[in-house]
């Protein structure tokens, strides 16, 4: 049945972009609220794609924008698999660098060019269009549920509410999401590990009040000096991160994984030219791609005191605040790290200066076993849509909604995207390759007969 | 005479308040090209007063707003003085902070109260009364030229052009300014010493762009991190600048200034509280005094990086600045120190990050010996003025004009200021005390006779 869809598919596959671009030209930007209308229309063109595709569909209120709930006609004894996409886009400013307009939906040299090509209506797309093909077959082989939600790009402020409101509907055996990438053009990657993160907020001061640098500088504490040196010494000389205990519980790479991903296409001198850096750096014996995947780190993600206008002001600041941020990996318990970080700044902080330090958000690392069942019929439905075994590759970054998944459902979330490095996605021309709109079409409809064997 | 003329100031007293209030009420706002009539008011109402007082005045054009230039009849055989002051004030906002409005003078608590009052008006007031009551005696013995600017607010962008090419007109054996502060309440003060000021701009930046903390962050250098890492080192913690040969041409304190700063009156306790700060702070070994008037400092002034808005943004910054300047004390050449802060910072910085560093200014500290002839009169007409032996004191910060009086004319200046530490200068509630009104006037007055002696 399986090639009878994958040959549906090919007959659709000039359809298949057309409808696309119908999706890419609402321009869904869900922080503005003068665009709330198109959210809605949005939220409603997914519904009645779903629709289409005979599925039980619901535009269902939240706290902010609505979500789209769909579900086949579930069988029992079948698995049942959630689909977690968000049809909402970022904004598209600064206009004036976008080639095409980010709402008039264009394919050149091979992508398709708009905002929310790839991140995330695109991939979204992929699984309608393999929905739509399977419904002239007489639909999926496998219970689903599509959860496409309207807020991603705000934070997902409501989802976590929505879910424990319908944990009851949302129940399944795993989820797929696809908003991630391939690891190469063409080299299809199935995501099996996440960065979790702690972000503080780090506070100095001193005087109550901003003071003359030259009548009381060398009188009393300078709340930037002070910031500086207690950061300053979060790293030692080879790039380990220095709070008391920070690697305690961080699981080890396993000799295989460091082989396998050394296998991988990557050339360190390339990445560091691409990014435009003198050169890599990171902490002593590990590769990038170890440090990104696997190793945790400690990053200052804002700095702000005094003046910062042009020139200069002789002002003593009385405050000055940080933004720092740990991306943990596996076993690092993010409320173990926030408080060693807390206890380390405090101990090393001088009695000359008040400290203040508190938590915006943590959440800890997911890692997913590669050699669970799920993840391997994942694989082989990759293998069938790119026609290339994928790589297992983790992502420095968090998705907080395969912890919420977790937390809420008790399952794990196959993270099977199909983007690439190059989509500029969150910046102006973003784009999705046609080779991944189809191949990733074809790997959703692969993937919803191999999860019906699970 | 001095007597004569002590005694009409006495009879004038309530005409002196009132006229500072007509001067109060300009509000001679240099930076807001609004006020620029209110400026250039405010500049003819000094230039009528100075001829009231029987000078020859003009009002002459600089690149911005125009400086009052004032001379007596300049006699052969007198010696000459050259007083500069400036009629231009600081932005008055945030308004709502007032009690009264700052360009409404209002006598309350024994002290005039606006924008101004005591930076510089009211102490240019005290110069012009004390000429008024010597125009009813014959005039002051001693030759006099003032310079009243109107731009020292937004750092006297033209004074040191107008001052080279009239070079000639402003020769003097010795400048007064009165812009700064008696030690104390009633325990008035000569400023014999200033500290110099180099001030600089750090450049930290390693990738091209912004990039996502969770995607790169561990595998290539963080600005943030790194300029902190770096600006960090520039404490040991003992409060000593580690800027190499930083103190090789610091002159020590005389054990004699020591003893007379020891005696001054002053708690360390109080100070600190006064600050609202935990506690004081600075370099190992030196009084809070010792440590304003005779040490050099190195301060941040600003640091900037990534994101400084609520709540959290998972950026790793491309750059991260900070403004630092360096308080310089008698014998510290600026130029040398700006480069030893340059080669130190370039040493210690690791080669994944570029650093670039500037020079926004720099100026020399101050010291005028307190044995030389022109200070001791003006000791001695301090002491009339206030029936009270002045203090020699130092002070933290930087007055330029007294570097390019030394520069352009090769005079020294004398520091007599009417000023108090609560006199909120720059900030709202500005005020200038009646008792310093009236003590500041007849210093000046008896100043202009004890010069004459030179």
């Amino acid at each position: 049945m399986l090639d009878q869809v994958l040959k549906t598919l090919e007959g659709r596959r000039h359809a298949s972009q057309a409808a696309l671009k119908e999706l890419l030209s609402i321009p869904s930007v869900s922080t503005k609220p003068e665009h709330a209308d198109d959210v809605k229309r949005c939220a409603a063109w997914v519904a009645d794609q779903l629709k289409a595709a005979a599925f039980d569909v619901s535009i269902m209120p939240t706290g902010g924008h609505p979500a789209v709930v769909a579900r086949n006609k579930h069988q029992a004894g079948r698995p049942t698999v959630l689909v977690y996409g968000h049809y909402d886009v970022q904004p598209a400013e600064p206009l004036d660098l976008w080639t095409t307009p980010p709402f008039e939906p264009t394919v050149r040299n091979g992508a398709i060019r708009a905002r929310g090509a790839a991140d995330d209506k695109g991939q979204v797309w992929c699984h309608i269009e393999s929905l739509l093909a399977w419904q002239a077959h007489g639909g999926p082989p496998v219970n689903l549920t599509l959860l496409i939600e309207g807020e991603e790009e705000i934070g997902s402020p409501n989802l976590g509410a929505f879910v424990r409101k319908h944990k009851d509907a949302l129940k399944a055996d795993v989820a797929v999401v696809s908003d991630t990438n391939q690891f190469a053009r063409g080299l299809p990657a199935i995501t099996y590990g996440l960065r979790g993160l702690a972000y503080m907020e780090v506070k100095v001061t001193a005087a109550n009040r901003d003071l003359h640098s030259g009548l009381f500088g060398g009188t009393v504490a300078n709340p930037a000096n002070e910031l500086c040196a207690l950061l300053g010494t979060l790293h030692d000389r080879e790039g380990r991160v220095t709070v008391d205990g920070f690697y305690d519980d961080v699981v080890a790479l396993t000799p295989q994984e460091r082989q396998e991903w050394a296998k991988l296409p990557w050339n360190e001198t390339n990445y560091a030219l691409g990014l435009g850096a003198p050169k890599i750096a990171g902490e002593a014996g590990y590769s990038s791609l170890e440090r990104r995947w696997a190793r945790p780190t400690c990053d200052i993600n804002g700095l702000t005191s005094g003046y910062q206008g042009p020139g200069a002001k002789t002002v003593l600041p009385c405050e000055a605040s940080a933004k720092v941020s740990m991306r943990l990996v596996p076993e690092q318990d993010p409320l173990r790290i926030v408080e060693a970080l807390e206890a380390t700044l405090h101990a090393r902080c001088p009695a000359t200066v008040r400290l203040e330090i508190h938590c915006h958000s943590h959440t800890p690392a997911v890692l997913v076993p590669t050699d669970g069942r799920a993840i391997q019929l994942a694989a082989e439905a990759v293998e069938i849509g790119f026609n290339k075994r994928p790589v297992f590759m983790r992502e420095g970054g968090s998705i907080p909604v395969v912890n919420m998944f977790k937390r809420e459902l008790g399952i794990d979330t196959l993270l099977i995207g199909f983007g690439l490095d190059d989509d500029n996605v969150h910046a102006p021309n973003e784009k999705f390759d046609l080779d991944a709109l189809h191949a990733g079409t074809r790997t959703c409809a692969a993937l919803y007969e191999r999860l019906g064997r699970l």
